[in-house]
């Protein structure tokens, strides 16, 4: 026989919290509660095995009704009263409790058991009419709202008359008389909206209310949450019914709310409010200010002595920082819930530490402890969560942070600002690499087109810049020097601040609060690393962002775009006559200028990671991407023709006709990655050039270097090889000229569904294989990530797609050709070196996955490598579980 | 022991022409010809085994030079002479003979046995000093340079030399004591160029010649040859040594070459030419002119009746056309070779119509005997193979068969044109939707950009329009009206020949031979019908492509690109004001407009295929291809400036903006598909109602109309769940509405790696599969198919891939991809019906791939429809053969 029902309370408990799945999170946290002696107002909890029988039959088994029986008569036995008693009915609460804290369900109906007659014998016996009826009134409107689903607010409006009419302001004024009416109104309203009259028998209240919770299940805000969380369908909830206890009975009772650590700070301090002679719902409401908790030590000592203890007790059973409701009537208090208590990034991981050296948890308990999203907001500025917000759009959040500053419209114009000490946000339609300086310049960036992985949102994030992208609602009218938005209109020099967490743009100057990298989480993420499997890499271009990274713990570079290294300001024109070679020779030459620059990027960038491996990926972008846009250069034109400088005019016609012949329908598809390198094999020649001299030159002075030379976008194996080719001819050509033994490896990027697919025959020309998983996800879905801003929206929202498959890995589509690639990978090759180095490297769901399909490790941005290095520890600790 | 050598003619033949892997086509066919009684000179075959144990061991055992020296014994035996007999000597030739004909070998040695003296018994002998002499010097110069080495035309030099000394022209003028001269002096030159004495030994010089014979298997032309041709490395030639035989003997001896029917149209008479008094060479080198074969009748009747007999025979032995040789010595016929005749288009047509009737061959022998690129030649104009061509550049062969006509920049012009009566040659940097009209109205379109399946090739083919593409050394000078390319230019106006098979480009108005659909073709193609298994559709966009596909032979329609249908003049203002619609309700309004043309493009297609199935695809291009280019715009608004047109430059600018809006960095990858349907539900709805108005309509009439509704690009179930959820509602709409019950299908390209990783679950809502092999290679590779013209021409140089992956289905990655996709689909519903609807559906090798993989069908351009059924049909007897 099931047992459907579980009493709690009274020395009498059946439940206990590991029974969450049956009871709920309240229903078995209060048996807990019982169990560890703590005062809990009696009870009983309904399984939630009877709300999925009760949801598929509509009816309740003799048993269950049996049950449910046995339980109401154990109540009142213990608490000596009966239900709808005349004199002194037993009151009760019902309340609704899920496995987790569930909003859209019914939530509570406190006072039940209340009638006509029973109302009166209450005024009797607390001898409190006025008290009786405001318990009276509530509950009828209570259960006409969330019993009956009759509007609140049609009770609140006949409240809101009785004031007008008696020209009061507070319901403290209203008198037991007006209370009384107002009761016989609202069941009036009853009568009126349902047909039917308000049940004066208690059993019948009960059965209604219980009904109710079950029904609330599957009402479509409840539906709706479980589907957006993941929650199972068939889980249930729980019924709570528990002997109502009142903290307005005089100044010996009370209620409160209260942590059992500091929830904002993590100090080990008992945190909360009370309020004396109050109801819970009071103290929630605000009218009253509630009192620090600390002051109950004074007002009720005992009661405070009793609740402290009770918080040790808590504390050391749960193991963790717990969030509790309390009563005291008359002097006695009782425990109405205990639960684990939320917190801030910065508490959880002061929490998490401090319970570690208090011996409460241990290291695999205080890495589980902290969410990925809590360092994200440790690490970059944020909002204000008290500041009043005038939210004039929303945009993709691209990089976390928030910023605030000026408007300017150009990377010059941020460039300059930032030269005179002033801060901006730059908007734009959308960057380019030409806007990186401004960018680096500016606090944040706004753009109106693109996606999670638009250039703007990866330079971003690789920069830690907040930003905010794809927010298409924008016109930006750059010859006026402002931006329309929903009705605003935004000048230059205006403040605007973004918060690339949210995605939110919000007008004028908001207050912010600074990052702070600290010991605490210093110390969480080295036991992390202690834990972990996967590998940490970080993706960075140049030295500071690798000394960074590695402050951060990143474990090697994942990955070195060459191309970033383009843009400076003293090689952009050697790039350029490059690209505008008529031949090889032209080409080789201004290569021979690029050489000595592009090794002092890797000497800077090999001595900042200190041998740890270092992936360069050769150059990936098309050409076109170096030389000005055609725009830019029409203008440059016509300044040439009016100041007659032919030679200017020339020149920039030459520009035009080359910007025309190199100009791609689809550039993501096009002449780029291993493509450049096999039809203009003199750039990665020069490229491997500078790596190995400066690897060379660095084991010369003793130095360990440990380069890994990456093709990138190879589809056949006959890329790769052709390109290997090449680079061991030249790094074999350095080595002898320097007499210097390198030890270097050389691998790929598994990038393209033809690589995964091939990926066995590739393997054996391969020293390791990086997974990229931007343009995977761009080839695997056919989605430009520049333009998917037109269309991933309307797919959120008709639910086509959970999340943006450039934040989030999708693992269903490209998660499975990934698992197909490794397969044939290491098929032949298994010990086959693989890793992540897309966006995804950083993003925890991601990670998750990357360590449970045997990858070695990520590669994120720097500001990304503690979520990767915290991840991957639960990741680990989760398997292991398992 | 293994038999290495096998002796023919005389009645005494060890091998037969199924031997043809160990003996070479030459050898096998010489010993069948000699099993059959036919008179050859008699010989022996070294076999392709000795090569290949040669080539490994670089000797020969002794078992292997005992049988070679037992054949040369017998040779010397039948003929009754010795090798190196001062006073008669044998005389042979060696010659090499593979499986298959392979260019870039060792070919022939003659007269091998001659030497300083034997060469006077030959004199003796036949009283001719002049033929023996002449023998000596051909025999010292084919020796040094095929089996020592030397450069021919070092001997060339010497004659030349010679005859300038004598100043005579022919070598016909030159003396028996010129010519010993000539031998003594190309001995020195052997003498001179090797260090080694002219082998004076026959026994010697015919080691060394079966040496080179052998060794030239490995020489790099050789093996280039074969890699290029999938030959394997270690199949080997075999060596031919026979009897020489000389048709310069006098007015009774003679040599020719003839075809047992007419090679050029097939008919069935014996066709031929000879000389008499002549070497084989003679024949070839045209300095004489040979007589036809008949006329062999009239001068040596009765080796003419003996050679009519042998041919028939051979023609019934081998059930084929056959290409022989002959000589005739002193009035006895000889045979020296026969094979398989190598015929043009319309030979192979009508030979295998005919040998079926004749009941020499079955149906599936006639079948195989058509290659696919034959029928394109027969369905296409093509260039007099007989012209001189000035070929001025070369691009990709887009769209088969030539054209010629003048030279137009502008599809308005080529319309224009047209409407003159005047042939044009449409070239422009790339081809876009609206040049359609143009591209109708030229003769062939020539593109600088674009590959095989770039815009103007797609539509090329669909058009049946000789097309070249992507011929990148062109530029274009628009203001001039001219294009430079090579050092030509090319004005408007002047006459162009583009050959759409070769991709050439050439100057000037070449002849052209017209194409041919015989009666022939008809027959083979209804025989082919029969055998095949793989249904062939084609991809048709209006009632006259549709008509002329169903004349071709298509069995529906895999693939109809209903946006084609949006491009017309009287629809494109509707389509334009639907993309600038402020909203729903515009657009809807704008849509309502289209409904009714939509309706009639529906009924048209319906119709013309009476009943057949007719796969409709929704809208798939992005909206701003239906939009005037940005450029086009910015002129129509100075235009209206200049004419203070404030209305037009209000409505101009509205467009630019929206121009603006739409445009994306990569629109392959972007808002299209069913994106758009899903982001703009009401053009699917509209298309739909369309569909199934014009299908209701006609079912009422009685007619029969098999719709297949078809949602492109889909990644995710749930895209094709969403967008069939709305079909379903529209169509069952209009059903109800005309009360009307038509019977229809959704289905889905798959397009996309994440279509086929996710084929099983996509199945579920899928009543068919079409693969669009287009995207599919696109996104499998991440090339667009409108940039790769910029590397993969260096990519086939640099044997990186063999093919264009755009032409011809790369079955090692793409290829592997479908097949996942068919598993997957199938393994949830084993009967559903798949289908390519991509280019390669009319590609030979992607054909019988398609088949051999398990697709139901192919759907490819109309003039495609006969290539895909014959090789369907091939495909089929293929597999049946395994």
């Amino acid at each position: 026989m099931s047992k459907f029902v579980y009493f709690f309370g009274n020395n009498d408990t059946d439940g206990k919290s590991s029974m969450k799945d049956l009871l709920g999170g309240k229903g078995a946290n209060l048996a807990e509660m019982a169990n560890l002696g703590i005062p809990v107002p009696p009870g009983f909890t309904i399984t939630t095995e009877v709300c999925v029988l009760y949801l598929k039959n509509k009816k309740y088994s003799e048993e269950i009704t049996r049950q449910v029986n046995e339980a109401i008569e154990k109540l009142e036995k213990v608490n000596n009263k009966k239900l709808g008693d005349p004199k002194d009915p037993l009151l009760v609460s019902v309340r609704s409790g899920a496995r987790v804290s569930m909003p859209g369900m019914m939530d509570t109906v406190l006072n039940l058991g209340l009638t006509d007659i029973s109302v009166e014998g209450v005024a009797k016996k607390v001898n409190d009419e006025r008290f009786a009826y405001d318990c009276y009134r509530r509950f009828i409107a209570m259960f006409g709202d969330v019993v009956l689903g009759i509007e609140f607010r049609k009770f609140d409006a006949l409240i809101g008359d009785k004031k007008k009419e008696l020209k009061v302001k507070s319901d403290t004024d209203l008198t037991a008389k007006d209370l009384k009416e107002l009761a016989e109104k609202f069941k009036e309203v009853i009568k009126l909206e349902t047909g039917i009259e308000f049940p004066q028998d208690p059993r019948i209240q009960l059965q209604m209310a219980i009904d109710a919770v079950f029904d609330s299940w599957n009402n479509s805000r409840a539906i709706k949450y479980r589907e957006i969380n993941n929650i199972a369908d068939n889980w249930g909830t729980a019924v709570n019914v528990q002997t109502m206890v009142y903290g307005n009975m005089g100044e010996t009772s009370g209620t409160g709310v209260a942590f059992t650590r500091n929830p904002s700070t993590g100090e080990k301090r008992f945190f909360g409010e009370y309020l004396l002679n109050a109801q819970g719902e009071d103290v929630v409401a605000g009218i009253r200010t509630p009192n620090p908790i600390q002051d109950l030590g004074k007002q009720i000592p005992e009661a405070y002595r009793q609740l402290v203890d009770i918080c040790q007790t808590l504390e050391a059973h749960f193991r963790d920082m717990q969030d509790i409701e309390f009563t005291i009537q008359e002097g006695k208090l009782y425990m109405l819930q205990t639960r684990t208590g939320k917190r801030t990034a910065a508490a959880a991981v002061k929490v998490a530490r401090d319970m570690l050296e208090e011996a409460l948890i241990d290291k695999e308990t205080a890495v589980t402890r902290i969410q990925a999203d809590q360092i994200d907001q440790l690490l970059h500025p944020r909002i204000n969560p008290d500041a009043e917000l005038e939210v004039i759009a929303n945009g993709l959040p691209a990089s976390p942070g928030a910023a605030v500053g000026k408007v300017v419209f150009t990377a010059e114009e941020a460039e300059l600002r930032a030269e005179l000490g002033e801060k901006t946000i730059l908007v734009r339609g959308e960057t380019s690499p030409e806007d990186i300086g401004g960018m680096a310049s500016a606090q944040g960036v706004l753009t109106v087109r693109g996606g999670m992985t638009s250039h703007a949102a990866v330079v971003g994030r690789g920069m830690g810049k907040p930003c905010v992208v794809g927010c298409g609602e924008i016109v930006i009218d750059t010859k006026n020097a402002l931006f329309m938005v929903n009705g605003y209109t935004i000048r230059e020099n205006d403040y605007l601040t973004i918060d690339g967490s949210t995605g939110n743009v919000i007008l004028g100057e908001v207050e912010l609060i600074e990052a702070e990298l600290n010991e605490d989480l210093h110390a969480i993420l080295v036991w992390a690393d202690e834990i972990r499997e996967l590998g940490v890499r970080t993706n960075a271009d140049n030295p500071a962002d690798a000394g960074l990274a590695r402050e951060l713990g990143a474990e090697g570079i994942g990955l070195c775009r060459t191309e970033h290294m383009f843009f400076g300001e003293d090689r952009i024109p050697a790039v350029r006559d490059m690209i505008m070679a008529e031949d090889e020779k032209a080409r080789k030459k201004a290569l021979k200028k690029l050489l000595p620059m592009q090794k002092e990027d890797f000497l800077g960038i090999f001595r900042s990671m200190e041998g740890l491996p270092v992936t360069v990926r050769l150059l990936d972008p098309p050409l076109h991407e170096f030389l000005p846009t055609r725009e830019e250069l029409e203008e440059k034109l016509k300044e040439f023709k009016a100041a007659s400088d032919l030679d200017g005019v020339e020149r920039v016609n030459l520009m035009l006709q080359r910007v025309n012949t190199l100009k791609e329908l689809n550039p993501m598809l096009g002449h780029r990655g291993c493509r450049l390198g096999i039809t203009y094999p003199e750039i990665y020649t020069m490229q491997v050039k500078a790596i190995m001299e400066a690897a060379c030159e660095l084991v010369a002075e003793g130095a360990k270097v440990t380069p890994e030379i990456m093709i990138p976008l190879v589809g056949h194996v006959k890329e790769l090889a052709f390109s290997k080719q090449k680079v061991i001819e030249m790094a074999e050509t350095v080595m002898e000229e320097m007499g210097i033994k390198v030890d270097y490896k050389i691998g790929t990027m598994i990038e393209l569904p033809r690589a995964v697919i091939t990926a066995d025959k590739i393997a054996a020309e391969a020293d390791f294989f990086s997974f990229g998983t931007n343009d995977l996800t761009q080839t695997t879905f056919g989605f430009s990530r520049d333009d998917v801003g037109k269309f991933i929206p309307v797919y959120k929202k008709e639910e086509i797609l959970e999340n943006d498959p450039f934040a989030v890995l999708d693992q269903e589509g490209v998660g499975e050709l990934m698992k197909i690639g490794i397969e044939k990978g290491r098929s032949v090759k298994p010990d086959l070196k693989m890793g992540i180095c897309g966006e995804h490297g950083g993003e925890p769901s991601s990670i998750r996955f990357a360590h449970s399909i045997g990858l070695n490790y990520v590669s994120c941005s720097p500001y990304r490598v503690p979520i990767a290095r915290l991840v991957a520890a639960q990741s680990t600790i989760e398997a292991r579980k398992k």
